[in-house]
């Protein structure tokens, strides 16, 4: 496994591999990788010849106040995770890398992150499109995986990709869970044991939901109502916001038809959790 | 000759060129070609295998009240050109075919973009940078080439190229001039006989603060002053601006030291010209 730190190591590493007709498949990470990353290494892997995993936190898509210093930056462990996972090379750039002096330029996806977390994160998906621009035109794969547990960040990169004609597939992967139903994310890290048993509240109110639609209900009004009842009853949080869109284009829908996203985000604490489901209604 | 219509079609003319390992030249323009064009589709011929041209006349690099209903369209002409200068493929898509409904993603370049043109076309540069990012992600060549006589739009595609680490090498050409000093322009045939013969004012007052800096002035305020003076003694007219920059990051100079660039916009009659020239201070 190689650990690439600079752009000119990766184009080399990825003019190598396609010259040798190799398919590229893209995992862009901000480190701390647990089995939700796994399962996008093993998806490439299934998919693609070459693996390469981009491991960089990355400071324009953290607003004043959130978690950039604090966040989790367990290098080695990644690294091995990379290894374990038959990855190829992995690339840990320098903010300095990614960021020389006098960036100005942005990619910005409109109307798609005006709403949930991007209501409440202003400047946070310019930082994602502007950095997963960036590390697909240094990769240039031919496959990108992200998660569902993401899912306005997955609706934003395909819209991107496909506004931009970007020469890349984008592959969604289902949010992968603690047998409990916490959806895995990084920042569970931060959470105490009371605030992890608090933090069920999320999932098993995505739970409730997906059973009602399931069973026919499709008034958003009475099914957030009853999710916000749910969260606020299992302890003090603070909910930045629970809705019900349109799947692909995040239209905040009235009723539940068509594919639609079910999505939270809770503060617990200072731990701030996202989780989502698809229902079909 | 191919002439192309779809981004299909592109993609799989490109993919071909690629297997066979062609280096893949682009030329963007809006069509109405002319000799500064040819002089782009030449220098592509010398330094690559395959040459694509693009022709299409973007809306969203024109402001409102600007010309692009009456910006010249003929198509035939400009493939007769493309065909005569060796170009394999000229794509020339559609408004609908290069923005689908729903289209919300833009490229900014801020700073560069804010002075000279773009202080007078709001969301030009916008405009720019969108539709030459989908255009060199369609095309994905290796080296596109651009002509100097658009120094800021120049400037601003190779400071994007570079803060977006976009793969390809951007080549600007020098300016091509009529034998009087004229720079070639599709915009050039608006003019009247008379407007036509007040325009070499331009080019004059470039020539006279080049021929100034080489004689030792690097006075910026008093070498604007004069170009000033002269251009309004040609004939009535609206001087959008007369600005000696860094030939690169385009900041304003006080002093002319280091490479310069003495960029000027006119309008005279219902026509906007534009044009430059490097000095070296």
């Amino acid at each position: 496994m190689n650990k690439l730190e600079t752009i000119e190591q990766v184009r080399k590493y990825v003019g190598e591999a396609r010259k040798a007709g190799r398919r590229i498949g893209f995992v862009p990470t901000m480190g701390a990788l647990h089995e939700g990353h796994r399962s996008l290494m093993r998806a490439a892997r299934a998919a693609c010849d070459e693996v390469i995993v981009s491991i960089f936190v990355n400071p324009t898509q953290f607003g004043p106040g959130e978690d950039f210093e604090r966040y989790p930056r367990p290098l080695e462990a990644d690294l091995a995770a990379c290894r374990e996972e038959g990855v190829g090379a992995a690339f840990c750039p320098s903010v300095a890398e990614m960021y020389p002096p006098d960036s100005v330029t942005t990619v910005t996806v409109s109307r798609l992150t005006e709403g949930l977390c991007g209501a409440h994160r202003p400047g946070h998906f310019n930082g994602v499109t502007t950095v997963v621009t960036k590390l697909f035109n240094i990769v240039q794969p031919d496959v990108a995986f992200f998660g569902q547990k993401d899912a306005q960040q997955a609706a934003v990169i395909r819209r991107m990709v496909r506004d931009l004609c970007m020469p890349v597939e984008i592959v969604v992967c289902p949010t992968v869970r603690e047998p409990d139903g916490l959806a895995i994310s990084s920042r569970n890290s931060y959470l105490s044991a009371g605030e992890r048993a608090q933090a069920l509240s999320l999932s098993a109110a995505l739970r409730w939901a997906e059973a009602q639609v399931r069973a026919g209900q499709r008034d958003v009004e009475s099914l957030v109502r009853e999710m916000r009842r749910q969260i606020d009853a299992a302890g003090p949080c603070g909910i930045d916001y629970i809705e019900i869109v349109d799947a692909d284009d995040l239209r905040p829908k009235a009723v539940v038809e068509g594919r639609c996203l079910i999505a939270l985000a809770v503060r617990i604490g200072n731990t701030r959790l996202i989780d989502n489901m698809v229902v079909e209604g």
